[in-house]
């Protein structure tokens, strides 16, 4: 059996992960899915930030769910292989950044966001949910910041998560890099509404998103406004903390504690 | 038997909604009620307003007591009778101003304002809830925002409320305009206390209210005050907010959506 | 049997209290000990504030642990002996401004610091608790802001407790005078874990500790720093806050709550 280009095409971008867009009655869904955990290296952040700014201008497009590949967890944060392949302070930053565009993207956008959460969700894809304006997820999806186990921190996720939990939800995720329960995250006010399974999260989000297409338009998109007022100033922001990521990502230490965290998670 | 005109006009103000006010051993006692629902329509938010206001500066009210009339909810928000006879964006953002001056009132009081909730309480009604300093609630008082189910949003109530459970739950109930639980809101911080039951609520709020009746007035008045520094620029705020929902509930989408929510609670 | 000069000077330094720093493994643990409950007297806040300040230079340091005598609370707040003596506002700014000076150290000091909870913690404890950037408590430490009940208020705890719990929290702690569970300091944020037993709290703490001694120490100061953006002009607010308490202090209110609250503790 022989491939065809265009399977070996699509091969090649499921190897390397990719984000699928389509709108269906209003509700326009963001899919994105990367072999590894549905991690994000740069080129899916690039994507994930550009469609989101895109749907913001789609008319037909009345409210966003952001999805990920079934498989495996929601988000296992940014990618591994690429943070090992960092070698300086100013790609450093460039990769977070790729974070911080998404962020952006998100709590820019006009439209209401919904995240559907079917599994875990490590560091940067922590930022992800809390960038989004409402939250279904399954009981089993725990969280973590894993940053300081690997000799960084939370910096450019840290505004958009402590402003969703407040300063005593961030501090303890942030210091302490374990895990948090659904219940947790949904008792700080991270996740909207927690479900006992996914059958039960998708049958819920398909009621919601449905009727939150056929709400006004209007009274969304300045809900969605005065619900991020205060963060105008968060490209500095996060670029700093883009920079704080960058700079500390190449240090030996770093270095040192990926390999391990690393070894630890295949293990 | 013939009415006597004290009668008739007793009989009046109970059809439109009265708001009572009285001083007991320091316990200043407000209660607004209205028939249908303990709603607020735009004369008993002026009446609210300036009761509060004017207990701000009578020595003998040591603490303030908010309360509703006894059946039905705590507060059904905004009259729907009023909602549904706005014509324009100005009359809109002056009936939503009404919400926005007793927030006002409520937290630039130098007293320390109760909040009794027997019972639900929706859109503006959450909002004075959020405007109380301390809420003592039994535990059937689920709280619903309401306004996107009827095309608008809580804009003027959203400040207060967020700045008492943070973006994450003001962002979860504004989002989905459904009932969330006594519980939950104790959770969150907007119910300071949750009873079994009317009476137990009562008999706590008895003895608290004394309590506090007897403690030092200017610690009092300086607690408040500190509680609400930061929000001195809500006068501006406020009132955008009040332009917002007044600009949408004149749209054909509002209007629809107000008959349809309206025949829905009937039914 | 005859004292030594020694084991007098110990017995003297016992009866007014006293704070010890040791350094092991990189984790400094900084005890601060008051046959009284743990409570502070000027004298202890400012050897609290000076140790904390140094221990942000020494860098064997790499993360504090704040714990308490054993005995008792975990610390019953301000000293009620030195409260009683205060005569005028200045000196009782200057008495409250221990605890000031000490929220600045904590919060600006460039090592993580987890508090130690064994026990309750009352007015200025509870300040200590949510200055620490991480909390491990057993579930015995209930919290109480006891301040209004002597007649003057939480100001100089309160915009820490602010930041890490929110107003609702704050609110409903400052209003009502009286114990919260650990639980419920859980749910808001102020405790970070909560554990069964001491002997439970202590072995979570020392794997905690160890773990973050080991951890990247440029990673652990930018963290620190970011999660206390915000609190430049804390200087200034906590002083306006500590001639608040040091105005009230000295009333005949005041003066008369005190031995009334003294005499409850001791029956």
């Amino acid at each position: 059996m022989t491939d065809s280009l265009a399977d070996r095409s699509a091969r090649d971008a499921a190897a390397s992960g990719e984000v699928h867009v389509d709108i269906v009655a209003g509700i326009a869904t963001v899919r994105f899915a990367h072999p590894k955990g549905n991690s994000l290296p740069a080129a899916l952040l690039a994507r994930l930030a550009e469609e989101i700014r895109r749907l913001g201008t789609v008319t037909e497009a009345r409210v966003i769910v952001l999805r990920s590949g079934e498989t495996g967890p929601f988000c296992a944060g940014a990618s591994f292989d690429e943070l090992k392949s960092i070698r300086d302070a100013r790609s450093g930053k460039e990769f977070f950044m790729g974070f911080a565009r998404v962020i952006l993207a998100m709590t820019r956008c006009p439209k209401i966001i919904i995240a559907r959460v079917h599994g875990k969700a490590v560091g940067g894809g922590v930022g992800l949910v809390a960038a989004s304006d409402y939250v279904m997820a399954v009981e089993s999806s725990s969280i973590r910041l894993s940053e300081l186990a690997i000799g960084i921190g939370p910096f450019v996720v840290g505004p958009v998560i402590q402003r969703k939990i407040g300063l005593g939800g961030l501090s303890a995720m942030a210091i302490d890099a374990d895990w948090r329960t659904a219940r947790w995250a949904e008792e700080f006010g991270l996740f909207s509404r927690v479900y006992d399974s996914v059958n039960a999260l998708d049958s819920g989000l398909e009621t919601f998103a449905r009727k939150l297409a056929r709400s006004n338009p209007d009274a969304l998109s300045r809900l969605k406004a005065v619900m991020w007022e205060g963060t105008e100033d968060w490209d500095r922001l996060l670029a700093e903390r883009a920079e704080m990521s960058g700079s500390l990502v190449t240090s030996e230490f770093t270095r040192a504690a990926i390999a391990a965290f690393e070894k630890g998670l295949s293990s």
